[in-house]
């Protein structure tokens, strides 16, 4: 037995029965020649998921089964099901329940996990109007549900409460857990993460002496940052526990305490004015029902002078979230189109001066993370358990597959009150110099 | 009599007589003292101008009759009425009838108007939410006109085809009409023009042997700039037919007759496939009701690869185009906000890959344009009247305003198909080299 039938015989064993009513079907005489192994019934939903899919050059089968072959092509990868149950409640939801699969170990991957799930979103992915249009429907159907203070606190905590030890193993030394800028393709994750911050900086424009106010801090990266290199005082919010605790912590190891004050509250209850207001990487967990609150906030903070920066996956068109993250790794999050953001600039007259789309340095991002994470995966495991560690797989594994698709976006907005002439003449300065 | 009670008792002769029921409610009798002289009629309308105005400190007054102050301030100028009348008239619906009235003569400014415009501008808008619903509101029920065809054509020759040799009096050598890009605030405007052309291109990263339809290409200029600087071959065009007669005479005269090929025809009757879709100030004229129609043209045009540019004046949230400047300069006309841009691109899965806000670019190039054209204004009376020469200084004196104030905007959107890659990794190729 090799390696690959070992794994998938490891994965037939917990697989739950079929139930009954998926055996009716069931007719081997129905074979259709060398294209056809196993049951009729098989390859009727092999087939049927993989004409769902957009016919990619992939091999689906399943354990001791049907199989379907990559249409002539040769195959991405081989995706094989433990049972004929696993495939059929797949069939059903493939973009919620493959995921649980997947993680369950019931889905074996032969081949490269991002390349497959490259291939899949490529091939499934219907460009055009019409396509736009089924997916504004399902949308209105799917909308997401609003964030309220208690449900922000709740979905916040369920991914980022749960171990600083575990973003430690493959966020590099930053723990900065957003996009980075990549200089050239070269740099590494940690260069590019610091390029990421001062990318940031240079177009708001920081100088000493100023105060800027933070929306959503993570484990305090970019607050510090500003401080110690831009000489800035900063009030960084963010509702993690832990987080925050790591933030003061390290705040206060590296002497910038009295520079950069860490508050555990919700971004709705920012308060003061400031020369800046930035948000990297929190939009996504807002929703699009507050989006005209965070603008006030961004509005009073301001208050008809200095600049203000959001940093934030987006979408080309509105979609709704990809089910399976929204459920397993990302409660309450929603990645907005352009015209959807403009929601939080619109109702307070804010003037958007500049956007950058950075999704192919995500996909860079989370190859980097991702190869961080396969290296840990060991540690990973003992600290949860095997799961978990194909769950997160997957979610990483998804995200390079979705920025370099392009089925997302990240999207930089450089925005300043309408009124404000206080803007830059040109973009030169963030390259020269 | 010095010059300018000249210039008012010559704004006076022309004055219409005040209706009688203007009349009844004069009362010298009614004076308050120093801020108060003539009736009290005079002053009420006046104060009540001014008031809608947000206050500005700007002296008005009636000549021969009432004035008030700059309530206390220094004043930037000094606006005179010919008659109780024109004011009265003015009062009605002061966004259209002031331009009327001043291009009529019966409005004298002393002092510089642009910044009288500038002014009155900044103390009239009224930031925040309120101002926003309210703006929206009116905005509903001023909805733009449809531009078909035939109304599009008309709109375009009312403003474009008044004559090539008015044009040439002030745009600059290089007879481009739309905003500039300074390198540096120091530069000529014939060098920003040039400078706007090789940022365009170099943001479509255009190579030798290409191909690029650009959607309203005025004189000519970009399209010939590209191909005799790019290589490229360019298929452009306008339904302005004095503008493509000036067009296609400059190509074969620069020897560029076969590499650029100009159509006197709708963008929506644009076809056949590029490598480029370029539209540079055509947008304004094409209303959010073609947005997707407009969209559509590039995505045939592009074809799921290549890149594409829309330079355009914009809003920082929807707002009706000002009643004057529609009316006597550019019927048919809409600078939309940022999320109904969005509308171009989101139904066809285009990429927005980049954003520059450029207007206080345009504010220079208007401030340009204005300085040639008053070098000029003789000449323009002789080809047109003096009315004529009010109007259009009028027009290019409020749009320096409207670009410094912050209540227009110069949007320039780069864009991809969404499943291309072939994206710029960053933005520093437009700073270097």
């Amino acid at each position: 037995m090799n390696a690959r039938d070992e794994r998938i015989a490891a994965a037939t064993e917990r697989a739950e029965p079929a139930p009954p009513h998926h055996e009716v079907g069931t007719s081997p005489a129905l074979t259709d020649g060398g294209a056809l192994e196993g049951s009729a019934f098989d390859y009727w939903l092999l087939s049927r998921l993989r004409s769902f899919l957009g016919d990619p050059p992939v091999e689906f089968a399943i354990a001791n089964g049907g199989r379907v072959g990559a249409g002539g092509a040769i195959p991405v990868a081989r995706v094989t099901f433990a049972s004929r149950a696993t495939l059929a409640s797949i069939t059903g939801d493939p973009w919620l329940r493959f995921g649980d699969a997947y993680s369950d170990g019931l889905v074996v991957i032969e081949g490269d996990l991002v390349r497959l799930l490259e291939t899949v979103y490529r091939s499934s992915s219907s460009g055009g109007r019409r396509g736009s249009l089924l997916r504004r429907a399902a949308g209105a159907l799917r909308r997401p549900h609003t964030n309220t203070l208690t449900r922000s606190r709740d979905n916040i905590h369920r991914h980022y409460d749960i171990g600083n030890d575990f973003y430690a193993l493959w966020l590099g030394s930053t723990m900065a857990y957003t996009c980075a800028y990549y200089p050239s393709p070269t740099a590494t994750l940690d260069e590019a993460q610091v390029a990421k911050m001062d990318h940031v900086c240079r177009k708001l424009r920081l100088k000493a002496g100023e105060s800027v106010v933070e929306a959503g801090c993570g484990w305090g990266t970019l607050a510090l940052h500003m401080a110690s290199h831009y000489g800035v005082r900063v009030r960084a919010f963010n509702i993690s526990h832990a987080q925050v605790q790591y933030a003061r912590e390290r705040a206060a190891r590296e002497g910038f305490a009295s520079m950069v004050e860490y508050v555990e509250d919700d971004y709705r209850n920012i308060a003061g004015h400031y020369d800046a207001f930035v948000s990297v990487g929190m939009l996504e967990h807002v929703g699009p029902d507050n989006y005209a609150k965070l603008g006030q906030v961004a509005h009073q903070c301001l208050g008809g002078r200095g600049r203000g920066l959001i940093h934030s996956i987006g979408r080309n068109r509105p979609e709704p979230m990809q089910p399976w993250i929204e459920k397993r790794i990302f409660p309450g999050a929603y990645p907005p189109s352009l015209a959807e953001m403009m929601r939080i600039f619109e109702p307070w007259n804010f003037s958007v001066l500049d956007v950058e789309n950075l999704r192919l340095h995500y996909a860079q991002t989370l190859r980097h993370w991702l190869a961080l994470y396969e290296a840990a995966s060991d540690r990973v495991r003992r600290m949860f358990d095997e799961k978990f560690v194909r769950m997160w797989r997957l979610y990483l594994a998804g995200s390079v597959a979705g920025f370099s698709c392009g089925t997302l976006q990240l999207f930089q907005v450089l925005f300043a009150p309408g009124e404000s002439n206080d803007v830059p003449w040109t973009r030169a300065h963030l390259y020269t110099g």
